[in-house]
């Protein structure tokens, strides 16, 4: 039996596409070997990696002037890793400090070079996003730093900072990349781990401009140096081949998600506002339950929210888990509730939750 | 059907491993989740992760004041992330050179301070491991690195260096890590990509000795600072868990291999002569087949030979390829033939090919 798991990441993935690598488990496509098997040299496992490029590529409308580089490390390693790549000779930065994940790019981007904080959450108690006009931007930084979906506090940008001083904006976008349609021809830079909407753990996906090539530090690792990778095609050394196997299920899955007249990413949106929606309003009506996150800043991806007294956490965790909902317990550091709900947790798991949630009212209420 | 396949790496992973793989895809142990959907700092990860650094500690000995780190990027990244860590002061290491692999680790830890060649199998063609009588050590080096297996040409240590002037020994390890017993003590350092005898590619597996931590440079990222991770317990950043998961099955297949009376490194190592003598000695007895590595420097895990013409290649991969005898072609640079039989690799597998090179030569020589 399944459940429904809210994990934060790693994070539940299609069943559909688990399905198909057990499967394929022992015999891809007829080669009598198992994807973690074959050669990354080979024509099997280059067929896999073309197709999940270009089914990315086509996904997430990235223009032709951007690479697109699997890379590995996961997002805290890409906060050296950007800095390694991008600072060059102004060797200053700008990043937005909306909470704990912008705040861990912060102390590493640190170590490489001068970071400005143009704005930061931590008045509010990192309940909103600074709004744009508060920024105070360097006209000469390398970038602008962001992150766009806080994980932990439950964030999400719904607006992008405005071109401006042709400063290239570099986003964190491991935990809501592909739950929507972006714009990427907006970006110098894109980063996430991939253990949440993508596939397993141990993937890095890097959307990078051309132009910004060829500027790594001469300490940079070039198994990280994105021109390196992308000179090499991501094969300069061996990638995380069944990782990206699993990608390419979960792109292809996207492809067949996508609703009549919609675009895949156009429809998980959709589908990504209805479950948050639904979510949100029963927290917002119950009384009850607390959320801390102002509206117009709200993740789609992870919900978070309070219980009205401490003591009643390990009862509604351990309550939910009999009904089949588990990974529900916020982060240690912001505590009460977090409910992920990426592109794979169907609605039924967010109607369940709902319901639950006015039981566990009903009765501790 | 399932082929013989002897991919240098990526590589053939024991059946049992996949078929155990296959059969908990959606549902590991009864919790409904994959183990790619499951947080990296809940239990069960947590008790997959303990009981895979338990069992290899085990397998390989690895003494208590040895720290076992789950990393990313393969060993090429580790020939940038050794020297970060651990050339220090000094900024001088000593280098064997035995091949390809030993060459693009000099080539890249010489962007972090001085490397001395102190010995190279380059004037004998790389035929050969230079023996320890030609080496030129440097008593003030932070420590000497050797590569234990060349993959590519086909060589392997069967001896270790005194040791001598208390530097550190540093090894690759990536090819014949867990093919037989290694005294972990006598190395400082040993690393190796899991893509060989261990698991997937993405995960990469360091063995360092606690003093040899917090040396690291300044500019070292910090998910690739060995005192971080180990401080982290591999969780600083998130692991690439469905890679551990699967290498320790691998842990859990090679303890139920061992012979009676032997350890498992011991009774692996027992299987690995037999299978290369084998054939070794089909290609010695056969006076069509050619090798170039000295005898005592014969790979047990990657056996390089050659056909007495070229235009033979393309017509041996074929037959081979119809007989169910896959990725056998030699490494680019190197021409000709490569038969990796790595720990899962049985020996009906090797049978089957010195079955086939007699049969080809009847027809061919």
């Amino acid at each position: 039996m399944r459940v429904y798991n809210f994990s934060p990441g790693p994070a539940v993935l299609p069943e559909e596409v688990l399905r198909r690598a057990q499967e394929e488990m022992l015999d891809w496509h007829g080669t009598g070997m198992s994807v973690m098997e074959m050669s990354h040299r080979g024509p099997e496992f280059g067929e896999i990696l073309t197709r999940a490029e270009a089914d990315l590529r086509e996904i997430l409308a990235v223009p032709s002037n951007y690479r697109i580089l699997f890379m590995q490390g996961g997002a805290l390693a890409e906060n050296a890793i950007v800095p390694l790549n991008l600072l060059g000779e102004q060797g200053l930065a700008d990043y937005v400090d909306t909470g704990i994940w912008s705040q861990k790019s912060i102390t590493e981007a640190s170590r490489y070079g001068e970071v400005v904080v143009v704005a930061s959450g931590k008045s509010s108690g990192y309940t909103r996003i600074p709004p744009e006009s508060e920024w105070r931007r360097s006209p000469d930084a390398a970038y602008l730093h962001l992150c766009t979906n806080e994980t932990i506090g439950g964030l999400e940008y719904h607006w992008l900072p405005e071109p401006a001083y042709g400063v290239p904006l570099v986003a964190d976008m491991s935990s809501n990349l592909l739950s929507r349609p972006v714009p990427v021809e907006r970006f110098g830079l894109i980063y996430g781990g991939a253990q949440k909407n993508i596939g397993p753990s141990g993937l890095t996906l890097v959307i990078v401009r051309e132009d910004l090539l060829g500027r790594a530090h001469p300490l940079c690792p070039s198994a990280f140096n994105y021109q390196v990778v992308a000179d090499h095609a991501s094969l300069f050394n061996t990638p995380p081949t069944f990782a990206i196997y699993i990608a390419g299920l979960v792109f292809a899955w996207l492809k067949e998600q996508a609703l009549p007249g919609l675009s895949a990413l156009a429809s998980m949106e959709a589908r990504n506002i209805e479950k948050s929606a639904l979510l949100y309003e029963a927290l917002d009506e119950s009384g009850f339950y607390r959320t801390a996150v102002e509206k117009s800043d709200r993740s789609r991806m992870n919900v978070t929210f309070f219980l009205p007294k401490e003591e009643h956490n390990a009862v509604f965790l351990a309550g939910a888990k009999e009904r089949g909902l588990v990974q529900l317990k916020g982060h240690k550091s912001a505590g009460g509730m977090r409910a992920s709900i990426y592109n794979a947790m169907p609605k039924s798991g967010v109607v369940a939750l709902v319901e639950y949630l006015a039981e566990f009212e009903r009765v501790h209420g």
